[in-house]
């Protein structure tokens, strides 16, 4: 070997090393940037306990990633869920102070610098996910939401991948979130519809693609709230033949008026028993103790019933298998949100077909009153809070 | 009108009456042989009540109808369903005596004047069913044991095509039934091993099918019994990569000699938990206690638990619909054995794959002994009945 050669591979070696060296240095800074310097300073309206009364309350968030956006929060529905998880229905578990909120619209008023979708002044809306492995089966076909090492949900979640961190929702004035997990709003639509399509619109438009429907199937709607309303909705603007099941006579002409074949009321159990073997899908948005065996026997052979609601833990209906294997060739299965990929999709198609959910604008002052309104089954479909309204 | 013509009239009304009065004249007869001439002796085991000790019986069935076959019951298959419903474990309105038997096979030694499929001296099987509207939209896709109207089960059942007299099953000497129940056997398949077909047969072979089971799938048979060593040389059969899941060790040298590809003893909860998020498909044949949660969670995303196996109504396990929300898309199905249809497709694909059932024979009087064992689960697969020894 030549002087010359041994120069050459000494130099190759200090220029190899200089590059792993700058590339360290970068990532360092970029881990700095994202976990502790420029924390967001937040303030929006949180639950102390599980007693349902909210307070205003200032908290921070991560700071802004290479590949996060900063969200002006203008709009943010308030879910069934939400009361669910606040009051400890499903466990008892909870953390608090819990700033609830996953039906979240907005503006982008800030881009961390490698984010390529969106820019400041973007309309944008976060709805139940904030991250996720992205390196799992589930995940690799855009289903975060089964995500196998459990994703992030947008609040009162462990967030491991920002040193577990609990997150705080969208009942508050900003958000800071990957742009993987945000969701385009064309700047036509408006946002304070469209914030509950964040979780509303995906949580009942995905399960009605899973399931294929088509014009004219004979399908029902069992629960005509918040979900119920929006299912509706799009099983008619896809042909479907629909039927609408809830306990009271009140609701007959707004589901009439959406596009409802027929509205019964379960608690008339004779109108109930001659539908046997009639539907080839319910859909139960139902978020309360309800008998799952009586929509089973409405179903057709193969029909499937469709399990979209989480009753409180307390109140959860039960199915006994033995019984279940005589009723054979019916289908149970549950659905919880959907991927990121279908949340885009179907909010393009909803603001297409004008798909909308019936909603009631109010302050963060009235939350308190409305989750109890909600516990009470007195809410006519959708509450969305006016954040700009936050003192 | 001319005087001819209104003879002629009358002559063709006269002529049209006596058409009706000879059909009324050849319909009564008909009615006459099959519902009161020549009621057909038989004598089998029979229970007395829900003690589960058979004695020797004799009673009569319905007379060979038109469109019946009489067959001698050479061999009659011993189900756990019919220890389940002698023991009244799904419900306490069991009718005694009680002769059950729904594997029955033997020699057609009668036909009914319009029979057209079968002949003196073919072989023959009947399955669970003796009848069925025919007319309702699942017997109408073949699927008689779903009829809108109820099926005739083989035994203890209400027959409401014969002036509502209880069924008596295979653990006798003969059995009438309509042509359209009874399943062609090939002369040369073993009539011992085919009988149990007619019943575990079926019920496995009918989800698997439904299932759509390809090549390489990964599915799992929890319960290695009578249902379960079928279900298995079925997939097995298909291409599938089976997981074989009982509650002892004992089984897996025959399972894995079956063609399962592994065997787990669920009590072994480290090596159960390594397999969640496995299986596309779990037919779960478990007649006892078991938690449902446990397999659900061994499914992929879109997988199913189908339910074949019935435990008793005091330990069936139940699903709780909350959970099963946050589960999401994973499906539940029930399935009770099978249309006729789909019967003798089963039966001509088990013979031409050599798929049977290992089986020990019986003698009458051994079956109250089989029946203990079986219910304290000290029976290896499938007991067969000889009914040649009936005394």
């Amino acid at each position: 070997m030549s002087n010359l050669q041994i120069f050459l591979k000494i130099k190759l070696c200090v220029i190899i090393v200089t590059i792993i060296m700058t590339l360290n240095t970068i990532y360092a800074q970029e881990r700095h940037v994202s976990n502790s310097r420029d924390r967001i300073n937040s303030k929006g309206m949180a639950l102390m306990d599980s007693q349902g009364i909210f307070v205003p309350f200032e908290f921070d968030r991560h700071a802004l990633g290479n590949n996060d956006v900063l969200i002006e929060i203008l709009y943010s529905g308030i879910c069934h869920s939400d009361v669910h998880q606040a009051l400890q229905d499903w466990t008892e578990n909870e953390t608090y102070p819990m700033v609830p909120g996953h039906e979240i619209a907005g503006r982008i008023v800030k881009v961390g610098k490698n984010v390529k979708n969106f820019k400041v002044g973007d309309h944008a809306g976060v709805g139940c996910m904030v991250n996720s492995c992205g390196q799992c089966n589930n995940c690799k076909v855009h289903q975060e939401q089964y995500c196998l090492k459990g994703c992030v949900f947008t609040y009162a979640s462990k967030d491991i991948y920002h040193d577990n961190e609990i997150t705080k929702g969208g009942y508050s004035n900003n958000i800071v979130v990957s742009e993987k997990f945000v969701i385009k709003i064309p700047k036509h639509a408006p946002l304070e519809k469209v914030a509950p399509l964040l979780c509303a619109g995906i949580t009942t438009y995905s399960p009605i693609k899973a399931a294929k429907i088509k014009k004219n199937d004979k399908v029902a709607v069992a629960g005509f709230g918040g979900l119920g309303h929006i299912a509706l909705q799009y099983l008619v603007a896809k042909g479907a033949k629909v039927t609408v099941f809830d306990i009271t006579d009140n609701k007959q002409n707004e589901a009439i008026k959406m596009g409802a074949e027929k509205y019964v009321n379960v608690k008339n159990q004779k109108e109930v028993e001659k539908l046997d073997n009639s539907f080839r899908i319910i859909f139960s948005t139902i978020p309360a103790k309800f008998d799952p065996v009586m929509y089973l026997k409405m179903l057709q052979l193969d029909g499937e019933l469709v399990l979209i609601g989480a009753p409180p833990i307390k109140d959860t209906p039960t199915l006994a298998v033995t019984p279940f294997v005589f009723t054979g060739r019916r289908k149970v299965w549950g659905t919880l949100i959907g991927g990121i990929k279908e949340t885009q999709e179907m909010l393009n198609y909803s603001v297409k077909n004008k798909i909308y959910p019936r909603i009631e604008i109010i302050e963060p002052s009235q939350i308190s009153d409305a989750y109890k309104k909600i516990k009470n089954g007195e809410a006519q479909f959708r509450y969305v809070i006016d954040m700009n309204k936050l003192k």
